[in-house]
């Protein structure tokens, strides 16, 4: 197959590339680079040390023969180019990674706020108005999340996308319709997601577009088959505040001996996968695609759940760190339980790779490699959900003993 | 009361900065023009001839001793000028009109679809985030539409925005969640609407705004109180395909000896407002504001339905005109059912104006007043929802007919 991987050099993008390069089909990756923008931005950096893109495809070229084109596009912005290429090179699929992704950088300030809904939801519908505009008939698989409904649930299991509603109608009887899952989104990053899907099945409805959308839950670890296979082929790996996501951030504060930061009782229950198996589920959903005219297919992308403090716990029983409890800068319920199906990746054959000791100790390792490049002071979360809780989070002596500390 | 209308110079925004300027507030019009660009763009323009917004600001002192300040803005693009201006003026109210309005507009090819949605998604999104962002903590009354629930629906009564579900928990009790009414948009343009309704209801939650959301039907008449008084502050009057909503449409029709031109079988039923009711809609929504964290409120602004061929036979009968069914461009269902709840509009006192034959026998006169202004070449529905309907329209005799006979 042919494929473009829009946000193919992100984190979860870049293993995706190599994995489906491996299995011999045509990779085509187009991205603006943003990324890189915003780690300039924030003056952070990813902790392994990443080469550009260009030469991370030309190493993959010596180490396996096989090819991987970069197109320097941004397709929020760039609607006419972006159906131009499209036009030029007829992919059978299209993997669209290609948003701003960080729940905590789209609360830090309203320019952020501005910034993600404007690239989100143009990214998105720049995808799919050009997809009609073209006639090219890819399948369209979507980076979701889980997020969406967000963790203040009211303990239901989550299903995958769809709810049947019984809705009563003028003649009294009662007909049963299958709805989007209800969102309650929790950020301004989730809210967008909320949105996608609006696209989306607007786009499947009309136009019959073959959308797949996958509601991933928190990717963790760095290392797939292919990213091990030299060391400039290494996965981006984020631990700053805005970017990391929690897992890895414990396994990073272990590796340096800070505290692992648990933020209010840590009784919220996320999902989590790990990226070797996040690349095999996109793959998966790649080879299963909707027919025209069906609706958007949407799969929960995760293997396991777990409370954020048993996550801490886990990882200080691992490695002797400490827990440090600090002020919740999220709005959102401070305990909550999560059930997620995950039937369809199941069916399609998926064998979960869980929270075993050996890949956390892999992350660990690979943390304790490069800790000479932390920038403690960008361990701590910074962003606030609303102008209240900044000013709480503020005056915490614990938080602020941490700032100073790092 | 200080009010900003954003929008203010369109079809609704204007005679709504009339009755509130006459009532006694302090009336802000922000807008872009870009509905006089679209105008020039298309090559139409309004029935009625329309002076500038400058000029119509000074008539209406001229005749009343009223001031309107107008702002020359975009509120989609300008985010930075749009804060500064909100921190200057302080408004105690926003009424929200700057939206790109027109579903055939918003399909007419992929740049008016992309327009539309980055437009839409960008101007709403904006006015939430300055107002978080500014502090402050005025009313947000905007203009929705119940096409965001699809005209396809299953025959049941639509709610005032939200539909109470039985939730299946993990112990086996069901809870009943409160969810949005579950939209399926027709067009791009009823899409963005649905994205807007996901964009409030996070800002009401996360940072307490209070928001009113008035889901509006088909606007009809011309004429309020206020605009009658001079010539020069005449509402505009669309006719065209794209802007012209239905009845206005048929009015103009009979007034020009088209014939009324009825889309598929014309059993879509529709629900409509006259103009007047719609600015004494928004004043009643305006004073009766919501509190700091409750819920969005949303509110069905809307008097009668109506199927769209019976409408067509009762101009027919008042006029003598012929009525021509033709193939639909749009996607959507040829019969359907609608009924409306309206009872939150009727607790608060509105006492409907239904179509009367005075007032569409005035709609007429306005239309052969200016029928030397009409241009008989955009009377006629030119925006098809898909390729194929495309080419099914342009195939049909009776429409290929009337094309050449306009
Ligand atoms: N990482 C996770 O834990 C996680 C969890 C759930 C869902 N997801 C979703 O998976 C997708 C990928 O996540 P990630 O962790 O790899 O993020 P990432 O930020 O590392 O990668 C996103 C890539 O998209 C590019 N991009 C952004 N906007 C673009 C534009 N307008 N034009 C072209 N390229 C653009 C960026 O430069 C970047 O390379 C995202 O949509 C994200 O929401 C990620
Ligand atoms: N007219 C109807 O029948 C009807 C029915 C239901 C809902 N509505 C809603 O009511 C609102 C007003 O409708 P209308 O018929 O008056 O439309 P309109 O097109 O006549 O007016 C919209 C006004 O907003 C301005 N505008 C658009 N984008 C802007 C931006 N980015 N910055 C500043 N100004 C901008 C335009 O220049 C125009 O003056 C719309 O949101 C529409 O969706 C209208």
């Amino acid at each position: 197959m042919k494929i473009a991987i829009l946000g193919g050099d992100g984190f979860v993008g870049w293993p995706t590339c190599l994995h489906l390069s491996n299995a011999g089909h045509e990779i085509h990756i187009v991205d603006n680079l943003s990324r890189r923008w915003i780690d300039t931005e924030l003056g952070v950096q990813s902790l392994t040390p990443m080469d550009s893109i260009q030469e991370r495809c030309r190493i993959w070229k010596e180490v396996t023969g096989r090819k991987l084109q970069f197109h320097f596009l941004d397709i929020a912005k760039e609607y006419e180019r972006f159906k131009a290429w499209l036009q030029e090179y007829e992919p059978d699929a299209v993997i669209h990674f290609a948003e701003q992704r960080a729940a905590p950088y789209s609360m830090k300030s309203d320019r952020h706020k501005v910034y993600t809904v404007n690239n989100n939801v143009n990214a998105t519908h720049n995808v799919l108005a050009a997809l009609v505009e073209t006639g090219i008939d890819a399948h369209l698989v979507h980076l979701g999340t889980m997020g969406v409904y967000g963790y203040s649930t009211i303990g239901a299991a989550i299903p995958e996308g769809y709810l049947p509603v019984g809705i009563e109608t003028l003649s009294g009887e009662t007909v049963e319709q299958e709805i989007l899952y209800p969102t309650r989104p929790g950020s301004v990053y989730h809210m967008t997601k909320s949105l996608d899907q609006i696209l989306f099945q607007f786009y499947a409805q009309n136009d019959g577009l073959r959308i797949t959308d996958l509601h991933q839950g928190i990717v963790w670890g760095t290392h797939t088959d292919q990213t091990r296979l030299h060391p400039q082929l290494v996965n981006r790996f984020d631990y700053d505040g805005d970017y990391g996501t929690v897992l890895n951030r414990f396994l990073i504060q272990a590796a340096i001996g800070y505290p692992l930061t648990v933020h209010g009782t840590g009784g919220q229950t996320r999902a989590f996968i790990h990226i070797q198996d996040s690349v095999r589920c996109i793959e998966l959903a790649l080879q299963d695609a909707p027919k025209r005219g069906e609706r958007v297919r949407i799969f929960n992308q995760m293997t396991e759940t777990h409370r954020v403090r048993d996550l801490a716990e886990l990882v200080s029983r691992l490695t002797g760190a400490e827990i440090a409890y600090l002020p919740n800068p999220r709005k959102e319920a401070e305990e909550n339980e999560l059930i997620v199906k995950n039937d369809q990746f199941l069916a399609l054959g998926l064998n979960p790779i869980t929270l075993q000791d050996g890949l956390l100790t892999e992350v660990v390792e690979v943390a304790k490699k490069f800790a000479h490049r932390i920038d403690r002071s960008r361990v701590p979360a910074v962003s606030a959900w609303t102008k209240d809780l900044a000013a709480r989070v503020d005056r915490d002596p614990e938080h602020r003993a941490l700032r100073t500390a790092s």
